[in-house]
């Protein structure tokens, strides 16, 4: 499902008809394209940091329940609907609702993913061979996109337009947290040994 | 395939042309899109809970045949078929025929659901392991889409605009069905113990 | 693949826009989409043969090479081609040439059918275990789509329109076939036992 | 992904209004297409090309991390993206600009590709019961599309049109390369024995 949303994204970038037929023209019209094209690539980037926790965190279970499949379709609705926020962002790139309604829309399909893995990451859902430190570094880090989501909601209601500078560094952010994870790990290894 | 239905619901929510610039005119073309986006939550509860009912009795099979595999692509035509009545009763969200076809898609996608189901649970594709308990729970469960479907039919013909509001109980209505499932569960293993 | 091809075959069906809006208008807008809902349930039916009898004959390898895999992707070429020449198609349900063009895809997508199963159904790549009867079945089976596509291309030249009633057989062209194997496979468990 | 990616290539190409109704009219507005049909195959082999290679390697692989995660997102972030540069090329298809960019996307994809697997094909993450002439096959299989994708590039900017021949030879090169890596195995195996 991360994988058909994060495709569908492509399809609100629409062919431009330049004024003109010369190298100039075309230039200018992809240039005008800018906004959609970074608005695809942080898109990529927010689903893309999403699916990979999902993965990880499914990966760790053992069993699931019906509170698991209704939370998990929870979040899979508020990231099957980022085509449409991504392109109203992307269309209307220096406006403040549409940037407020992209955040808004990341806030959610962050605290239903801060929700579902703090309802799956426990018993009886979690295999019990899984670190502990592997399972608080999942958990810390379901914590960023909510965190930059309201910074990046705050900001696009005082001056839209750099509102999603915070979330361009979700891959810094992620593999920090990962780090801390890694970090964890080895000191519990060092505990065990 | 139904993740991919459920993720396509998506593509006939277009970005809005609004009047002015301003935040007010931004709003209002926003709530103009409110039929849409209610559309999109309560199609994807749907097929999300078919998807759901799916994935749960695939796990319980041991095998297919022919009769199985035409049952199932019949299903999964009239979900595939989804976004499209799904839009065209978003773009005219108080009109009698609109809202009559998509109950009549949700009715046919829920028999085509509970046939494929009745013939599917049991042998000898039924897994020996299954408990009787979890494939009644099953059988019963397959019938709430037809029994709401219906139900939503008759008050689009009557009053149309809120005729799908027994649509959006679907969740509750699955969960109630699955809990009669775990009592009827609990009930068995008592009297196996 | 097929699941994406066959999801993708309805969002080339537009939601209509009626001349009034009673329901006597609404009615004849439904009943002008009749080709294009024809034209769904018959690519559906097309594209599900097809993707049922790929499903089960990788099911009876064991291994591939680089041969099968771009036979393959020849055959996933022309099936996700099909959702342009089946739009094209129900966009102009009684002229010769989208009716030709139509019945040209599906011709292509059968041939390549024929040669993937031909080539894969066999030592190296064919499981040992899998009985004779169940292999000359499917490569029976892979006939039918060229010859169907045959005589609707044929009857598209001479009398566009009703040129598609032999593709609408496929589901009992293809139980005839999958019967006849089964009755060979009896037989040669009768010749075992 | 790579088969949501190569099945919404066709989505960019729009059924036709022929002029007229006439077998002429219509050859007319189907060869108007002839650009479109061939930037949709082109496409659909260079990223069939792209996917099989992708199939193999994660195959080789026996665990992953952060790292690979992030490069495999940037490469599926490219492979996304192709149905847009794939629409602007068949749209313009003599212009330099619009293939001088479909040229850039498919080399910033090899570049990835080579990327990932340069990363991947090698301990911890590479399964030691792979073939090194295999791991040394992929790996210069890797280099084809970005030397192709400059060659097209240059020409692109050369005499636009003729420039995206090279590619076309892509299942060719491939096998070339495939080939070289049999031979390998066959003269490790033949050292082995």
């Amino acid at each position: 499902m991360f994988a058909i949303a994060i495709t569908l994204l492509v399809i609100e970038i629409h062919v431009p008809e330049p004024e003109g037929r010369d190298d100039a023209a075309w230039m200018q019209a992809l240039a005008h394209l800018t906004p959609h094209f970074l608005g695809f690539v942080l898109s990529f980037v927010v689903v893309g940091a999403l699916w990979a926790a999902h993965h990880r965190v499914f990966g760790m279970l053992q069993r699931f329940d019906p509170a698991i499949v209704w939370r998990n379709l929870a979040l899979l609705m508020s990231v099957a609907f980022m085509p449409f926020s991504s392109a109203l962002m992307s269309t209307h790139p220096t406006e403040r609702i549409p940037e407020m309604f992209y955040s808004l829309n990341l806030f959610i399909a962050g605290v239903l993913q801060w929700r579902l893995f703090r309802t799956a990451l426990r018993a009886p859902f979690l295999r019990e061979d899984v670190p502990l430190a592997d399972v608080l570094a999942m958990r810390r880090r379901s914590l960023a996109l909510p965190l930059m989501a309201t910074v990046s909601f705050a900001l696009a209601f005082i001056m839209p337009g750099p509102s999603n500078i915070p979330l361009m560094l979700m891959p810094l952010v992620v593999a920090w947290f990962a780090r801390g994870g890694m970090r964890r790990r080895q000191a519990t290894a060092a505990n065990e040994g």
